[in-house]
């Protein structure tokens, strides 16, 4: 694997990491058609555990089989699949070497109690099933968010250890937040500076709205004259919050739209400097034949071909 | 032993097991008059726990002997035997090597005051015990779901990394489940996917009835037409939850019933693509001569001859 | 020490124990007067801490010192004393071989703000201080009922593996429970039943009345004519839910009551197969010669010569 | 050091530890004036964690260096020196070898939010630090006695095998206990006794008022005529209470009072056969002079010379 | 590096301390422009964790980059830069051996939904990343102050053995203490004494005001006559209590005020005998020039010169 210039740069950003964890962000960075580039789509389903498996895959039947989802990762020349524990072993050795995975270590569900998210994974796990890096989820303001903190840091500590790159979903809710502050820009800033703070390398975060919802921050986004007015304008303002760019960054789909739409918002993810998206519903719940052609499309977006 | 090539398809599911676990479903698969078929008849004994001595075995006295229920299991060529730890060392040795059992890891009790279950036995008892594989019971949607699947994430891991295989009993409760809820086709489908993407090698749900409890699936399953009219569809679907018949799925005995009604329940279960059945009241609570005379039959249904 | 038929009988119940926790209970099966008889007598001495001291030895103030109730035991040719952690360091070195003791890893007391029990001694000092057993209460019923069968979990698997045996207060009470519930026949023999699947190798509850408390299991005692008419019935029906005797099963002293009454209950236990009686308060209160008469009487009567 | 024979004795009630903690042990019952008569004063300094700095030294600023308590104890010719982490720390070097030292393990503070204590030393402190002992409180009755019992039970069997001697502060409160109940004499009592059976080799407890504070236990001091209108029978008593006296006692000043109620007070011990005093804010807070001269009048009293 | 006199003079203060410790404080101590004078001023940037990265950069952009900060520190000629885990991983590689790093390892932020703290950091991550000690925030008086003091107990004790140093913020807030009462000079002096009895290296507390708070500590106060008029006044009696000047205690900015004010305030810490600064908000929100020409002045004024 010849490692391009730019991946080159971006694993600098991790100068404290050892080795094998640079090697795993730089397999996932030169995977598939954005290899070298930078950017990265990654494929994730967690759906199933999040909103049950017929609302996740009855729209595609195919998609009940975790190979479907290695397979058409591979074929969309993404960089990297991301999914639960049971997921990821049901394929793991049918596409070993294929595609670079992503063990998320925690989920929610629908059923669920509480807002909270239960660890159903372990750094052993990612490491057996040779995956790249684990994932996990924190809710920054909820009542859960310091312990789900203290799960992530010793986990993150043992993944780092063991050379696996580490990612984080940053998701702000609880009783602070109302539905609108969620998506806030100055709350999405947070979320990913935060995520940033605990150490992750890859930062996902949902697409910041114009909205502003501390008023101690919007006070200080007034003052400081932060442009907030285009969705370029606000990812730039939150991958700077990255530490000013020196953590890879990328974008969930946001709300439901048309493709037009879709591929609209990637646009502006791309024009704002964010390394790529993580897309999921509205892949796999798409003929393959579909869900092909549109990742290509987002795919030539980000290599700045449309 | 002489794996099949049904059994040895079956284990090529598990790609990610270790040979140990490989093996010990292969145990659980080749034994009794099912061996070989891909089908599976259980005896779970745990009754005493849940719902006392008295109401389980005072029926058919020659029950409350662990002894009793090992000779049934074995007389009857059932697939496994499951019990708690106190009952699987009642009888471990006289029967070492005679039928495949599975500690059951957690436990319930009618004198309870909390929803919950305690976890009564660990991977190190299954192993001295020279038990096939491990069984845990998760209630998702309850308050104490979270907890459950972190405990059994930590003994799964254990156990898988011992070579022994893991049974989850997947029973949906709690705030967010009326009575008609915790059976519903969306929900049993639901929880058998939890307990697949939970990384479990063999699932065990109660048969799903047509009901549909989720307000947000409902709408999934009337949109998609996923036909939920008959058993036989319904196991379908739900097997077909379980990464689309990837994972073993065998079904408990459901409502009282007579039976004519519990045999036309498993032929149900075996035209939906069941993997089994796990029968426990039913059967030790029949003098033993009718007992193994409706397993007889069971099984014969199972081989598609009845 | 030669074991007797009836006692080796006995140790193969016990067919998944190791040969250390075998020698352990055959210790104390085969010492004092009723030695190899298979029934047993044990001193217990744990109320300085559920009631205080006063209450406890005020009556008899020999018997603030602990070395005098390892001589009473010693004298009377009991088969084990049974006390929590600083009682036993205080003696086990003057007594270290005289009498098998069994270390009380939990206690509660008068004092107390809830209805729980602290983990006051472990299985390494149960090992240092030479002791064959463990003993350990659970309040199945109670709020916490499933962390105590979670600490005696931990603690029987630890022993067991050490050649330890394990013996188990199982004593019903919580919210589910009234005062008669507590005693009643059903509930004892529900405790007793858990106790035996916990993996208790000697069993201790409290004598039952012929009260039937559950509502389900007044139903099936009704319906299969479990006669629960007298002291001896009920016991017979409580070592029956010991895995049909599979396990030893002893009886606290019960009630307050003149000498004649405790001897008449002994005589009731005995009839109805229990393995004996631990007696505490009963036993150190008096005087130490009217109590080594008591105990003298209580083991003829275990002998069948009174 | 020679060991006197009275001290030799005193060593043979902790007839189940090793000869590291009775060296420990001894080491604490040689030093000082007293040292060798099987008396002990021992200077405690915890109240700047209980009360604030300036409430416990401003009244002597000499004492808000630790090195002046060191040093006041050596000169007083104490038995030991007792206080938390941080000012053993301070002087633990610079005092090597002068005084056997006490690390105190819990500590609570004025400030808190709750009736607890936060555990702020370990087992491995002690050890490098060179002390002789570990000190802990407890709180019998309150909410978090139970928690505080297993925290000690686990902290006293790792400074036991360590070789160092377990010191307990033993104070009676919670939601049973009005203020009078905390020192009534069945409580004080029950508390020494529950400190016994929790392994202690040093108990400390308050001097106990007549005050009966139980009902039932009111019934039996009555009952059985235990004397409890002196101080001196008093402590006899809670000394009872502590296996006969096969365990070391120690009282702390009780309530503020003048010196020659104090060395009133102090004969009350001593007659009643108490093993020492612990006094802290009395010492500390007056000039050195005057309290060296306090603490020497203190060790005649327990010298029997005043 | 030579140490100088005064410095290691304040060595000796940590008796207990093993070499590696000692090298460390003395790293700190003899960095920067203050180097050897017994005076540090650190540059500490958590408030993106606690406040937002956009409240905390957007003034002066330049500071969302984490190599910013050790700049910064580095050309001010600071004493210590202390971050969270993720900023100290973006630059320690970088700035390896070029300034001491204290790696924070707790964190709090303005969304959570308690008044706790996440413990984001390890002993670990601090010796991996070349840091000179471990930093962690106490809130005394809060309902998560004795858990807050269990875990930096533990951290504390790793970090000492490994050779790092243990600087603690003690911050107090909670129930019992209004507005005014979290920098009463009673307060600060009281948690300045915890954290030195918690066995902190270096003490970080708020400048204290006039105020007194607890009514049992005002009587005190006034009877002792003790001198709180003046800052330098109560910054003396601050210093008292970290054990008679034993312990380094370092202030933070107070509350927002002009540079003037700023000064005059540090003039009042100087001359009181703290051992200097914690500077943050006030540092990195103005253009880096005036930061420079800020810090310059402020070491000018320990230095007695300005």
């Amino acid at each position: 694997m010849r490692v391009t210039q730019r991946v080159r740069k971006m694993l600098d950003w991790y100068e404290s990491d050892n080795p094998g964890t640079k090697a795993n962000l730089a397999r996932m960075l030169m995977e598939g058609k954005l290899g070298g580039t930078g950017k990265m789509v990654i494929l994730p389903v967690d759906q199933g555990f999040e909103h049950g498996p017929a609302r996740s895959f009855a729209p595609n039947p195919a998609a009940y089989d975790p190979h479907y989802h290695f397979q058409l990762a591979i074929e969309a020349g993404l960089n990297a699949f991301a999914a639960p524990l049971g997921m990821v072993e049901a394929g793991a050795s049918s596409f070993a070497g294929a595609i670079p995975t992503i063990l998320k270590l925690n989920s929610s569900n629908s059923l669920a109690a509480s807002k909270d998210q239960a660890v159903t994974g372990s750094v052993g796990d990612a490491l057996r099933l040779g995956c790249s890096a684990v994932g996990f989820t924190i809710y920054p303001g909820s009542e859960y968010a310091f312990e789900q903190m203290e799960e992530i840091r010793e986990l993150a500590e043992e993944a780092k250890s063991a050379g696996l790159a580490v990612v984080m979903w940053s998701y702000p809710r609880g009783p602070n937040l109302d539905r609108a502050g969620e998506t806030a820009v100055d709350i999405c800033a947070y979320a990913c500076h935060m995520a940033a703070l605990l150490g992750a390398h890859i930062i996902k975060v949902k697409p910041p709205t114009a909205h502003l919802s501390l008023e101690a921050a919007k006070k200080v986004y007034e003052a400081q004259n932060i442009d907030v007015s285009t969705l370029a304008k606000r990812v730039e303002h939150v991958v700077q919050c990255a530490f000013q760019g020196r953590r890879i960054v990328v974008f969930s789909g946001g709300e439901a739209k048309d493709l037009d739409g879709l591929y609209e918002e990637v646009r502006g993810l791309r024009d704002g400097g964010a390394n790529g998206s993580i897309i999921g519903r509205n892949t796999f719940q798409r003929p393959k034949e579909e869900a092909l052609a549109m990742l290509g499309k987002i795919i030539e977006i980000y290599q700045g071909k449309a």
